[in-house]
């Protein structure tokens, strides 16, 4: 697997736009994906009941091959009723026809404030802007990306390519914004981080499942802030454009799209509302990957862990007791807790502490958690299971930040 | 019902102190309770399955009669192995012996740091002087009430009276401690909130099912962080020294119970880490009441509800949200959201908001929200189950106090 610079338009057949409609004062806010061939498709979204207009529109159809994909900013069209369906619809129908495509093969998304109605006129002058910007390169992307974004202080792109196992050169590619309410647990039919990735591998079978194995290893395992959001959509579309072989059941490929995704979300998980460090959380000895994935989770997902990570404070307990409230089986006198990232200290082993106040190895675990990037390995001692989870610390920033995001 | 001055040892036969052991720098940190006589005890645990020490040893035995309990504050003895057991088990014996009652009929508690061993040396002397200042009281309710704070900035302490139907006067009593790792889920035989209830009332049947009714109607719809402690317990002790009949079936007695419950919950909740306002959350028109204390423990559960709500801004879309995660059914176009404080504000109706930016509506739900006490009404529109849980907001001062709580 070849790492390159790029995004959703480095894949062959994929054009992209980014612009200012003017939802946001100064800043791009629509963006509009476009594949010159149909792209075999599937998507998961968020499982919040109280779902966007966008959400429930997708989620109707759940369309399983698709050429475009809008998606605006600034405002999230959920909690609108039966006004946000239409305009959420109304997004479709305008691409198809301006595009001359089938409504049905559009996707549609929308992030940032709840609960208000979209400026229709605004985003139907800014979607007939972005067809006639479509184009394929750099720059477009770099603006597609760029236009899906609310608090992110970074744009979140990721391209790479790999051989099939004949030989043809297939890219993947992919964009994401998110920074608050993160907590997806997105289900295909049935994901505010939004995300797409595309590809121009060509596959000949429903990519669902895969998608979902995907998801479940990338973004639903990073925790911002706890809230799932009523707006998480990811999108997946392979058109074929690269030829060859079909991809459903190349390894090289599937390891290719994880990166993208893991990449991007592991983005997500650092760019989170305030955060100033990234926590990773690796499981191992766990009964099953899934006690391990959700061990981990709980970790990353602990108020208290994130602000002790914030202040640098190595008070493991807060690790421990978010272990004993993931419903993860675990056995207390072999769960062996370390912190490292280049150097490395256990802090738990054999059911009691480690460190003592004032020791060089509390001071090593300050160090550690000096660092912009922690990690926390954990063995439960009781199987093989194995997962992880990404989040971030809890600053004060994240508090200024959500007490006045509408004003 | 009749609210008094007094606290735990307001009820004929208790006696109680609070002393200076040293766990802690220069404040009380050993609390004993006493009861000259065995009382039918009910005693609820947290469910994290990290459990500290004196956790452990109570689950083992489940002390169905009570004739004193002794906490200590300032260390949890928490994932401290089996020399942590050998400690809770120490401090039950030398209660026991010292005060020449059986050991199991002593219950143990402990709150602080995780992960320490408890200076046991200190332990052992403070017990000895709390045996010696053991009294009854205003003063010694009061120092014990103060011996079990951790970063509460206040002491909670709550009585009340009450004549049984048969005319006896029966005294209901409780204190609490707890303002971080607060999102109790207490279960009977299987709850950091400490808190203990004291009454004179007879008993004569178990009150397990009794306590944990009271329970999940008090301190386990609270949440300040999250994070179920590995330390909470609820200890409930009535010896019967007022005379009179039972109180087992006396709808008065156990309103007081649960009103005494109640404050301390309340208390708890609004004086959690760094909180400025109390949240109370409403939920009517649920399918049943336990779906609605699920979503209204989803509500006050919500870092960016919390953060808003700190922030005064109205952006109820996170209380919908939240509400979306809760997983109680609701019908989204009959649901009904309003803000009050004497004031009071529709926020969302018909499926739609109603608050629209800038307008009067707006002012009125920032100025409620700059209220120290907040009320969130919530009618989620297909039955009705109704349902209420307490939280408090999300400040720069949780991250300070969490950022550096073991240094």
């Amino acid at each position: 697997m070849n790492i390159i610079d790029g995004g959703i338009t480095s894949p062959l057949g994929f054009k992209a736009a980014g612009v200012r409609c003017g939802i946001k004062k100064d800043k791009l806010d629509l963006a509009l994906v476009y594949s010159d061939r149909s792209a075999r498709a599937a998507v998961a979204y968020t499982q919040n009941k109280a779902r966007a207009a966008p959400v429930e529109v997708m989620m109707k159809d759940n369309p399983k091959t698709l050429r475009a994909f809008v998606i605006n900013s600034g405002n999230a069209n959920a909690l609108t009723g039966p006004r946000g369906i239409e305009d959420a619809q109304r997004m479709r129908t305008q691409v198809g026809q301006f595009l001359n495509i089938d409504q049905m093969e559009v996707g549609v998304a929308s992030t940032g404030i709840i609960g208000r109605f979209l400026p229709m006129d605004k985003v139907s002058a800014g979607i007939s802007q972005a067809i006639k910007e479509l184009d394929r390169g750099a720059e477009p992307n770099i603006d597609a990306a760029k236009a899906i974004m609310t608090t992110d202080t970074k744009m979140k792109t990721f391209a790479c390519q790999v051989n099939l196992r004949d030989g043809t050169l297939v890219t993947v590619a992919g964009m994401a914004k998110g920074s608050g309410m993160i907590a997806p647990a997105m289900r295909t039919l049935h994901a505010t981080t939004l995300s797409m990735i595309t590809t121009d591998a060509r596959l000949d079978r429903d990519p669902e499942v895969r998608w979902q194995a995907v998801m479940d290893s990338s973004f639903n395992v990073i925790n911002v802030d706890g809230d799932q959001s009523t707006n998480d959509i990811s999108a997946f579309m392979a058109n074929g454009a690269a030829g060859g072989m079909a991809a459903d059941d190349d390894g090289a490929f599937w390891e290719a799209v994880l990166w993208v995704a893991k990449s991007l979300a592991k983005a997500v998980a650092i760019d989170g509302e305030g955060a100033t460090k990234l926590i990773e959380v690796i499981v191992t000895g766990a009964k099953d990957d899934n006690e391990a994935r959700a061990a981990a989770r709980s970790v990353v997902a602990s108020n208290l862990v994130k602000a002790a990570v914030f202040g640098a404070d190595p008070n493991f307990g807060r690790i421990l007791a978010a272990l004993g409230n993931s419903g993860s089986d675990f056995d207390i006198s072999k769960v062996r807790l370390r912190l490292s990232n280049g150097k490395s200290v256990t802090l738990f082993q054999n059911g009691a502490p480690l460190i003592i106040p004032g020791s060089n190895d509390e001071t090593v675990a300050r160090s550690i958690l000096h660092e912009k990037r922690i990690l926390i390995e954990l063995d439960l001692g009781v199987g093989s299971g194995r997962g992880e989870a990404w989040g971030c610390d809890l600053s004060y920033e994240y508090v200024k930040i959500n007490a006045s995001y509408t004003t």
